[in-house]
Protein backbone atom coordinates (compact mmCIF):
# COMPACT_ATOMS: atom_id res chain seq x y z
CA UNK A 1 0.00 0.00 0.00
CA UNK A 2 1.38 3.26 -0.90
CA UNK A 3 0.70 7.22 -1.06
CA UNK A 4 2.07 8.71 -4.11
CA UNK A 5 3.24 11.85 -5.45
CA UNK A 6 3.26 12.46 -9.26
CA UNK A 7 3.76 16.20 -10.05
CA UNK A 8 5.55 18.83 -11.95
CA UNK A 9 7.23 21.86 -10.45
CA UNK A 10 9.20 24.73 -11.24
CA UNK A 11 12.69 25.09 -10.05
CA UNK A 12 11.46 27.07 -7.50
CA UNK A 13 8.55 24.60 -6.30
CA UNK A 14 5.62 25.93 -7.81
CA UNK A 15 3.23 23.83 -9.39
CA UNK A 16 0.45 26.59 -10.42
CA UNK A 17 1.77 30.37 -11.53
CA UNK A 18 0.20 32.93 -9.36
CA UNK A 19 -2.82 32.70 -11.74
CA UNK A 20 -3.23 29.58 -11.16
CA UNK A 21 -2.08 28.83 -14.48
CA UNK A 22 -0.15 25.39 -15.77
CA UNK A 23 0.85 27.07 -19.40
CA UNK A 24 4.59 27.24 -18.66
CA UNK A 25 4.48 23.01 -17.89
CA UNK A 26 3.10 22.77 -21.80
CA UNK A 27 5.55 25.80 -23.22
CA UNK A 28 8.44 22.94 -24.07
CA UNK A 29 7.99 20.91 -27.32
CA UNK A 30 6.97 17.47 -27.11
CA UNK A 31 6.71 16.67 -30.70
CA UNK A 32 6.22 13.22 -30.31
CA UNK A 33 3.21 13.71 -27.46
CA UNK A 34 4.98 11.64 -25.23
CA UNK A 35 3.26 10.71 -21.80
CA UNK A 36 6.81 10.04 -20.10
CA UNK A 37 5.89 7.16 -17.96
CA UNK A 38 1.84 8.57 -17.14
CA UNK A 39 -0.07 5.53 -18.78
CA UNK A 40 2.49 3.33 -16.78
CA UNK A 41 1.95 5.28 -13.44
CA UNK A 42 -1.69 5.23 -13.96
CA UNK A 43 -1.44 1.55 -13.95
CA UNK A 44 0.24 1.42 -11.19
CA UNK A 45 -2.63 2.86 -9.30
CA UNK A 46 -6.21 2.00 -7.66
CA UNK A 47 -7.08 5.62 -7.55
CA UNK A 48 -6.56 9.22 -7.15
CA UNK A 49 -7.26 11.74 -4.34
CA UNK A 50 -7.07 15.41 -4.85
CA UNK A 51 -8.72 18.39 -2.92
CA UNK A 52 -11.54 20.21 -4.67
CA UNK A 53 -9.53 22.66 -6.41
CA UNK A 54 -7.53 20.67 -8.32
CA UNK A 55 -10.73 18.76 -9.40
CA UNK A 56 -12.08 22.16 -10.93
CA UNK A 57 -8.86 22.55 -12.41
CA UNK A 58 -8.89 19.25 -14.10
CA UNK A 59 -12.15 19.85 -15.54
CA UNK A 60 -11.64 22.78 -17.13
CA UNK A 61 -8.51 21.55 -18.75
CA UNK A 62 -8.79 21.58 -22.62
CA UNK A 63 -8.12 18.14 -23.09
CA UNK A 64 -10.35 14.80 -22.07
CA UNK A 65 -10.40 13.08 -18.96
CA UNK A 66 -6.86 12.40 -17.90
CA UNK A 67 -7.41 9.73 -15.71
CA UNK A 68 -8.71 6.10 -16.06
CA UNK A 69 -8.91 5.33 -12.40
CA UNK A 70 -11.70 6.27 -9.37
CA UNK A 71 -10.73 9.82 -8.48
CA UNK A 72 -11.70 10.73 -4.81
CA UNK A 73 -12.11 14.52 -4.73
CA UNK A 74 -11.72 15.81 -0.45
CA UNK A 75 -13.94 18.70 -0.26
CA UNK A 76 -15.92 20.39 2.67
CA UNK A 77 -17.91 23.35 0.84
CA UNK A 78 -18.61 21.01 -2.62
CA UNK A 79 -22.17 19.45 -2.01
CA UNK A 80 -21.73 17.32 -5.63
CA UNK A 81 -19.86 16.03 -8.09
CA UNK A 82 -20.77 18.30 -10.93
CA UNK A 83 -23.36 15.86 -13.17
CA UNK A 84 -20.77 15.47 -16.01
CA UNK A 85 -18.17 14.17 -14.20
CA UNK A 86 -19.90 11.27 -11.35
CA UNK A 87 -18.78 8.27 -13.91
CA UNK A 88 -15.45 9.61 -12.95
CA UNK A 89 -15.21 10.98 -10.00
CA UNK A 90 -16.79 10.86 -6.42
CA UNK A 91 -16.93 13.61 -3.37
CA UNK A 92 -15.36 12.69 -0.16
CA UNK A 93 -16.12 13.94 2.41
CA UNK A 94 -13.85 14.55 5.96
CA UNK A 95 -13.18 16.15 9.29
CA UNK A 96 -10.60 18.85 9.65
CA UNK A 97 -9.27 16.25 12.99
CA UNK A 98 -5.80 16.11 13.55
CA UNK A 99 -4.87 12.68 11.64
CA UNK A 100 -7.77 13.19 8.65
CA UNK A 101 -5.36 12.27 5.70
CA UNK A 102 -4.42 8.95 7.80
CA UNK A 103 -8.28 8.45 8.22
CA UNK A 104 -9.43 9.22 4.12
CA UNK A 105 -6.52 6.48 3.53
CA UNK A 106 -7.61 3.46 6.09
CA UNK A 107 -11.18 4.09 4.68
CA UNK A 108 -10.19 4.00 0.82
CA UNK A 109 -7.97 1.20 1.80
CA UNK A 110 -11.33 -0.90 3.67
CA UNK A 111 -12.12 -0.11 0.00
CA UNK A 112 -9.63 -1.64 -1.64
CA UNK A 113 -7.60 0.93 -3.13
CA UNK A 114 -4.21 0.32 -1.51
CA UNK A 115 -1.89 2.07 -4.21
CA UNK A 116 -3.61 6.32 -4.15
CA UNK A 117 -2.31 8.85 -6.21
CA UNK A 118 -2.11 12.10 -4.15
CA UNK A 119 -3.18 15.27 -6.01
CA UNK A 120 -3.10 19.19 -5.71
CA UNK A 121 -0.97 20.99 -3.40
CA UNK A 122 -3.01 21.39 -0.25
CA UNK A 123 -3.61 17.68 -0.21
CA UNK A 124 0.03 16.93 -0.82
CA UNK A 125 0.52 18.85 2.13
CA UNK A 126 -2.22 17.62 4.42
CA UNK A 127 -0.40 13.95 3.59
CA UNK A 128 3.01 15.24 4.20
CA UNK A 129 2.00 16.72 7.13
CA UNK A 130 1.07 13.55 8.76
CA UNK A 131 3.85 11.59 6.84
CA UNK A 132 1.51 9.44 4.58
CA UNK A 133 3.78 10.18 1.21
CA UNK A 134 5.55 6.42 0.38
CA UNK A 135 6.96 7.71 -2.86
CA UNK A 136 7.63 11.47 -5.00
CA UNK A 137 7.80 11.18 -8.63
CA UNK A 138 8.81 15.14 -9.36
CA UNK A 139 9.54 16.84 -12.36
CA UNK A 140 11.38 19.87 -12.74
CA UNK A 141 10.44 22.23 -15.54
CA UNK A 142 13.87 24.72 -16.11
CA UNK A 143 11.38 27.98 -14.83
CA UNK A 144 11.17 30.09 -12.04
CA UNK A 145 7.71 31.21 -11.80
CA UNK A 146 8.42 33.75 -8.79
CA UNK A 147 5.21 32.83 -7.57
CA UNK A 148 1.93 30.99 -7.45
CA UNK A 149 1.13 27.29 -5.27
CA UNK A 150 3.47 26.11 -3.61
CA UNK A 151 4.10 21.78 -3.83
CA UNK A 152 5.41 22.01 -0.08
CA UNK A 153 4.67 23.75 2.82
CA UNK A 154 6.59 23.38 6.72
CA UNK A 155 6.59 20.21 8.60
CA UNK A 156 7.08 19.33 12.27
CA UNK A 157 10.01 17.27 11.26
CA UNK A 158 12.45 16.80 8.30
CA UNK A 159 11.47 13.29 5.85
CA UNK A 160 14.56 11.73 4.55
CA UNK A 161 13.88 9.72 1.01
CA UNK A 162 16.19 7.34 -1.12
CA UNK A 163 16.39 8.26 -4.71
CA UNK A 164 15.54 5.37 -6.96
CA UNK A 165 15.72 6.58 -10.25
CA UNK A 166 16.44 10.16 -12.34
CA UNK A 167 15.60 10.59 -16.41
CA UNK A 168 15.89 13.50 -18.48
CA UNK A 169 13.04 14.48 -20.91
CA UNK A 170 13.01 16.16 -23.81
CA UNK A 171 16.49 17.51 -22.66
CA UNK A 172 14.49 19.90 -20.35
CA UNK A 173 12.89 18.41 -17.47
CA UNK A 174 14.20 15.73 -14.86
CA UNK A 175 12.08 13.77 -13.64
CA UNK A 176 12.71 11.75 -10.12
CA UNK A 177 11.43 9.17 -8.10
CA UNK A 178 11.74 9.02 -4.33
CA UNK A 179 10.96 6.45 -1.74
CA UNK A 180 10.56 7.65 1.92
CA UNK A 181 13.06 5.83 3.82
CA UNK A 182 11.26 5.09 7.79
CA UNK B 1 30.88 36.86 -18.36
CA UNK B 2 28.54 34.89 -15.82
CA UNK B 3 27.13 35.02 -12.73
CA UNK B 4 26.84 31.43 -10.87
CA UNK B 5 24.81 29.51 -8.73
CA UNK B 6 26.11 26.76 -7.40
CA UNK B 7 24.29 25.07 -5.03
CA UNK B 8 22.53 22.16 -2.94
CA UNK B 9 19.08 22.44 -1.55
CA UNK B 10 16.73 20.07 0.33
CA UNK B 11 13.82 18.51 -2.08
CA UNK B 12 11.78 21.57 -0.72
CA UNK B 13 13.87 24.26 -1.42
CA UNK B 14 15.94 25.04 1.58
CA UNK B 15 19.84 25.81 1.88
CA UNK B 16 19.98 25.73 5.23
CA UNK B 17 17.76 24.03 8.20
CA UNK B 18 15.73 25.45 10.92
CA UNK B 19 19.28 26.18 13.42
CA UNK B 20 21.06 27.42 10.38
CA UNK B 21 22.31 23.90 10.22
CA UNK B 22 24.05 21.75 7.00
CA UNK B 23 24.38 18.14 8.80
CA UNK B 24 21.62 16.79 6.55
CA UNK B 25 24.31 18.04 3.52
CA UNK B 26 26.88 15.64 4.84
CA UNK B 27 24.52 12.79 6.24
CA UNK B 28 24.86 10.59 2.69
CA UNK B 29 28.34 8.87 2.58
CA UNK B 30 30.96 9.32 0.59
CA UNK B 31 33.90 7.00 1.33
CA UNK B 32 35.54 8.35 -1.68
CA UNK B 33 35.46 12.10 -0.41
CA UNK B 34 34.54 12.92 -3.92
CA UNK B 35 34.23 16.53 -4.48
CA UNK B 36 31.44 16.61 -7.04
CA UNK B 37 33.45 18.79 -9.78
CA UNK B 38 33.54 21.39 -7.33
CA UNK B 39 37.52 22.10 -7.65
CA UNK B 40 36.84 22.13 -11.53
CA UNK B 41 34.19 24.71 -10.88
CA UNK B 42 36.06 26.87 -8.43
CA UNK B 43 38.87 26.90 -11.53
CA UNK B 44 36.14 28.43 -13.75
CA UNK B 45 35.12 31.42 -11.79
CA UNK B 46 37.28 34.73 -10.93
CA UNK B 47 35.90 35.65 -7.45
CA UNK B 48 32.85 34.50 -5.25
CA UNK B 49 30.09 36.88 -3.85
CA UNK B 50 28.34 36.26 -0.58
CA UNK B 51 26.70 37.94 2.02
CA UNK B 52 27.62 37.64 5.65
CA UNK B 53 25.09 34.93 6.53
CA UNK B 54 27.31 32.67 4.74
CA UNK B 55 30.96 34.29 5.05
CA UNK B 56 30.01 33.39 8.93
CA UNK B 57 28.78 30.24 8.05
CA UNK B 58 31.51 29.53 6.21
CA UNK B 59 34.27 30.44 8.93
CA UNK B 60 32.66 28.75 11.06
CA UNK B 61 32.71 25.30 9.19
CA UNK B 62 34.63 22.30 10.69
CA UNK B 63 36.89 22.15 7.64
CA UNK B 64 39.62 24.22 5.68
CA UNK B 65 39.01 27.34 3.81
CA UNK B 66 36.93 26.01 0.86
CA UNK B 67 37.83 28.71 -1.69
CA UNK B 68 41.04 28.90 -3.98
CA UNK B 69 39.52 32.68 -5.39
CA UNK B 70 38.87 35.81 -3.69
CA UNK B 71 35.87 36.19 -1.66
CA UNK B 72 33.78 39.40 -1.39
CA UNK B 73 31.57 39.88 1.64
CA UNK B 74 28.28 41.94 0.99
CA UNK B 75 27.45 43.83 4.16
CA UNK B 76 26.70 46.79 5.65
CA UNK B 77 27.00 45.65 9.07
CA UNK B 78 30.74 44.37 9.44
CA UNK B 79 32.75 46.77 9.91
CA UNK B 80 35.77 44.39 8.72
CA UNK B 81 36.40 41.23 8.11
CA UNK B 82 38.20 39.52 10.85
CA UNK B 83 42.12 38.96 10.95
CA UNK B 84 42.80 35.21 9.80
CA UNK B 85 40.57 35.53 7.32
CA UNK B 86 41.46 39.14 5.51
CA UNK B 87 44.12 37.27 2.87
CA UNK B 88 41.04 35.07 1.77
CA UNK B 89 38.04 37.83 1.42
CA UNK B 90 37.35 41.55 1.60
CA UNK B 91 34.52 43.81 2.26
CA UNK B 92 32.10 45.15 -0.37
CA UNK B 93 29.86 47.46 1.37
CA UNK B 94 27.00 48.33 -1.10
CA UNK B 95 23.67 50.97 -1.27
CA UNK B 96 20.30 49.58 -0.89
CA UNK B 97 19.28 51.26 -3.75
CA UNK B 98 17.85 49.60 -7.06
CA UNK B 99 20.16 47.69 -8.99
CA UNK B 100 22.50 47.33 -6.00
CA UNK B 101 23.81 44.13 -7.40
CA UNK B 102 23.93 45.41 -10.70
CA UNK B 103 26.48 47.79 -9.74
CA UNK B 104 28.73 45.55 -7.63
CA UNK B 105 28.68 43.28 -10.86
CA UNK B 106 30.10 46.16 -12.66
CA UNK B 107 32.47 46.85 -10.45
CA UNK B 108 34.18 43.70 -9.99
CA UNK B 109 33.75 43.07 -13.71
CA UNK B 110 35.56 46.54 -14.27
CA UNK B 111 38.33 44.93 -12.27
CA UNK B 112 38.77 41.99 -13.88
CA UNK B 113 36.35 39.61 -12.09
CA UNK B 114 34.19 38.42 -14.98
CA UNK B 115 32.91 35.19 -13.34
CA UNK B 116 31.58 34.88 -10.40
CA UNK B 117 29.99 32.58 -7.99
CA UNK B 118 27.04 33.82 -6.85
CA UNK B 119 26.44 32.46 -2.65
CA UNK B 120 24.09 32.58 0.01
CA UNK B 121 19.85 32.58 0.09
CA UNK B 122 19.69 36.57 0.61
CA UNK B 123 22.76 37.46 -2.19
CA UNK B 124 20.99 34.49 -4.73
CA UNK B 125 17.72 36.13 -4.11
CA UNK B 126 18.82 39.53 -5.14
CA UNK B 127 20.55 38.78 -8.02
CA UNK B 128 17.57 36.69 -9.46
CA UNK B 129 15.41 39.81 -8.60
CA UNK B 130 17.76 41.61 -10.59
CA UNK B 131 18.00 38.92 -13.00
CA UNK B 132 21.39 38.61 -13.09
CA UNK B 133 21.54 35.21 -13.23
CA UNK B 134 23.21 33.18 -16.01
CA UNK B 135 23.46 29.79 -15.07
CA UNK B 136 22.82 27.39 -11.61
CA UNK B 137 24.00 24.42 -10.80
CA UNK B 138 21.72 23.11 -8.27
CA UNK B 139 22.43 19.78 -6.13
CA UNK B 140 18.53 18.18 -4.89
CA UNK B 141 19.77 16.46 -1.36
CA UNK B 142 16.45 13.50 -0.90
CA UNK B 143 15.28 15.03 2.32
CA UNK B 144 12.41 16.93 3.30
CA UNK B 145 13.52 19.98 5.59
CA UNK B 146 9.79 21.18 6.10
CA UNK B 147 11.57 24.57 6.90
CA UNK B 148 14.69 26.51 6.90
CA UNK B 149 16.40 29.26 4.63
CA UNK B 150 14.83 29.07 1.28
CA UNK B 151 17.18 29.11 -1.76
CA UNK B 152 14.54 31.13 -3.61
CA UNK B 153 11.95 34.00 -3.28
CA UNK B 154 9.23 35.62 -4.59
CA UNK B 155 10.08 37.07 -8.47
CA UNK B 156 8.56 40.14 -10.59
CA UNK B 157 8.77 37.78 -13.92
CA UNK B 158 9.33 34.20 -14.66
CA UNK B 159 12.79 33.25 -15.60
CA UNK B 160 13.33 30.39 -17.74
CA UNK B 161 16.92 28.53 -18.14
CA UNK B 162 18.10 25.56 -20.76
CA UNK B 163 18.76 22.54 -19.25
CA UNK B 164 22.32 21.59 -19.86
CA UNK B 165 23.20 18.69 -18.16
CA UNK B 166 21.90 16.44 -15.07
CA UNK B 167 23.78 13.78 -12.77
CA UNK B 168 23.28 11.74 -9.96
CA UNK B 169 25.49 12.01 -6.94
CA UNK B 170 26.55 8.94 -5.07
CA UNK B 171 22.94 7.70 -5.91
CA UNK B 172 21.21 10.18 -3.55
CA UNK B 173 22.15 13.72 -5.16
CA UNK B 174 20.74 15.28 -8.45
CA UNK B 175 22.65 17.89 -9.96
CA UNK B 176 21.47 19.39 -12.87
CA UNK B 177 23.39 22.76 -14.55
CA UNK B 178 20.69 25.31 -16.13
CA UNK B 179 21.88 28.34 -18.16
CA UNK B 180 19.32 31.52 -18.41
CA UNK B 181 17.20 31.73 -21.97
CA UNK B 182 17.36 35.33 -22.50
Amino acid sequence: MSNIIYIATSLDGYIADRDNGLDWLFEIPNPDDKDFGFDEFMNRIDALVMGRNTFEAVCDLDCDWPYTKPVFVLSNSLDSIPEEYRDKAQLLGYSKVKDAMSHVVSGLNTHGFENLYIDGGITIQGFLQEDLIDEMVITRVPVLLGGGSPLFSDLDMSQTFEHIETEVLLDAMVKSRYVRKR
